[in-house]
């Protein structure tokens, strides 16, 4: 049964020391440190990704990339399989990453200058992106219970006026919450009586738990998603992405410059198209293997760091722990949104003492004082021990 | 004797079959079809590359990229040994495509709507990523050796004034005029009395024959150089670049926004690191193929395509065929600077009679008319039979 289980559980194939080797940034920290920030898995990657690639590299195959409709048609039955959605994906655009994608979207849809609309605690690039694109933030907090405030938003729709464009994180980093399909209904029935067009970070779609994903184009006819299948299957170093819209939307993503398309590299294609088409047993034993970490994660925060709140992802590999109760709370926090440090805060003074990397929760705005973001994307033996590190730090 | 060519000669390797099976758009064309169109080569890669990606992609090594002064680092030794050149390298960024390097210096360099200067017959991308930019460009035409012509440039700099920006591709494609030191600094001086700023494309530099490549930002302090591995090694498909300032631009280049940093994928990075490091003995290799080859292209000209002209590349694997004094020319052909099409004039002709399929020479703007580019980094066979492919239709 033990070899069983370390057969399918590909956080448990390599060792730490394996781990360091890593070039990437998550094993850039210092030899002693615990890498739990920045979102990437220490995962073994799905064998038929790590196939294709090596077919490509070895065949020479490392041309420009076509225009790759067959990454649209593999998302659409990816959709389909995993969530059971029926996503038109006629229009679709595949490029380089999500964030160029957004910041492309963005451009179209609104004018210089624009309102944009996010809801923090959020992913802190979204902050950074949306000041490179030439438009300007405006915040609509999070609820208590990590999910949308529609008075708030409803507020932030006002005073935004048409015109504006909202970005969502579905599901939601870092608080890990899975909208519903009501919730985003809801939003996108506000967005259409305010003239606010959204546009869904579906980046963590692959991740959720439980239930199926929705798909936001699905419920809004004028809305955007741009997914990748870069988180899910650990390819952020293979940058791909696929921007879809609603039905009603299609000519605002086809007037995107097709300057956009060329951004996308053959064999980050390759990649993503193999993990679509062929990833589904691996994703299925990675979300198996991250729902035992989630529960195994949730058990030793309550069991080992007293005063640390901690709510279950209902998707991603992200726990959101509220150290606002602890010793190590710092009245005077405040949020630093965009600044993507581990250096802040909570985050920032346990580097320093213990050398457990979390991700600083002011770098995701309002709502993320004395909170840090915990990436349980990895080896059993990692997690216990960062644990006991910050339990000695209480 | 043969075995030794057939061992060291990168471009036998794969047999056509092997070469249709690629996913590229290079051969993305109708199974009787020839493609001699994109800039992409039909090689094996280099070991050292191929296993970099293989070990990348074995150890799960494909998270976010760190800035990567390693690659800029491997960039100054690379240039070194190979043109003896030493190119300050210490404020470069890497990130994502050459272009959208080009565009971001733009962003930072003029203002929007500035007039950028290109040096037409040239890459047709230039076209449409500088309207992308939403800066204007103005064409100061190469001579009638394929090389800068001042007097037309330093009209050119006069009547865009100072603020205006130039593209150049150094080595210049599809003339594949390797410029010398004294053009590129008489050019750098011009610049400098009009405020022009210069970035140049440096995407062909490892394959300039007989004598060292200058890199640009060597002769001008005020300059950008933008560099690329992925021509030489053939790694569209795994973009990366290096955006390089002459000493007295750091400044500029420092203020280019950090967004751009996070386009570089780490494959990529990967890819092109052992590329610069350890390819050497690869590239010199697949010099020698090349040198042969246009030799070869040259003499079959010559021999078998009466009236078409065409000057021995002091660089690329592209050579530029003047069909002007053939049957084939359009007298009312003009030019489609951007479009990047392989259907326009000669080219489209020859694609629909023979199915031999070159770049458009109209794509190339003004100079471009009836002539067409032949990318003769492939197979001996593929060489001859398009050769002979036209031929038949002089």
């Amino acid at each position: 049964m033990t070899s069983a289980v370390a057969i399918t559980d590909p956080f448990e194939v390599f060792t730490r020391d394996q781990l360091r080797r890593r070039t990437s940034v998550k094993w850039s920290v210092d030899e002693d440190a615990l890498p739990l920030f920045i979102a990437e898995m220490d995962v073994q990657l799905a064998e038929p990704v790590q196939r294709a690639v090596h077919e490509a590299i070895g065949s020479g195959d490392s041309g420009y990339a076509c225009s790759h409709h067959q990454l649209a048609d593999a998302y659409a039955a990816f959709a389909k399989t995993q969530w059971g959605a029926d996503v038109d994906v006629s229009g679709a655009r595949a490029n380089g990453g999500v964030l160029p994608a957004i910041v492309e979207l963005l451009r179209v849809l609104t004018e210089p200058g624009a309102t944009v609309i996010v809801t923090p605690p959020v992913y802190a690039p979204f902050y950074s992106f949306i000041k490179y694109s030439g438009r300007v933030t405006a915040d609509a907090p999070l609820g208590t219970e990590g999910r949308f405030d529609f008075e708030v938003i409803e507020g932030a729709f006002t005073a935004a006026g048409p015109g504006s464009a909202m970005v969502i994180a579905n599901p939601h980093n870092p608080t890990g919450i899975a909208h519903t399909r009501v919730e985003l209904e809801q939003l996108a029935q506000l967005a259409a009586l305010h003239g606010v067009t959204v546009i869904s970070d579906e980046i963590h779609s692959p991740l959720v738990y439980d239930r199926p994903h929705v798909p936001y184009t699905t419920v809004d006819p004028r809305g955007f998603a741009v997914f990748s299948a870069s988180k899910a299957f650990n390819l952020a170093g293979l940058p791909a992405s696929l921007s879809i819209a609603g039905p009603d939307a299609s000519a605002a993503l086809a007037s995107v410059d097709t300057a956009l398309d060329k951004t996308l590299g053959l064999v980050a294609a390759t990649a993503h198209l193999a993990a679509l088409q062929h990833g589904g047993e691996w994703l299925a034993s990675t979300m198996t293997a991250l729902d035992v970490r989630r529960r195994r994660v949730a058990e030793l925060v309550d069991q080992r760091l007293p005063g640390v709140g901690m709510r279950m992802p209902e998707a991603t590999y992200l726990a959101w722990l509220d150290f606002s109760d602890t010793a190590l709370a710092d009245p005077a926090a405040v949020a630093h949104p965009g600044s993507m440090g581990s250096d802040l805060g909570v985050a920032g003074d346990l580097a320093k003492r213990c050398g457990v990397v979390l991700s600083s929760g002011e770098a995701f705005g309002e709502g993320g004082q004395n909170r840090a973001r915990f990436n349980f994307g990895t080896r059993f033996d990692i997690i216990e021990e960062a644990v006991d590190r910050i339990a000695a730090e209480l």
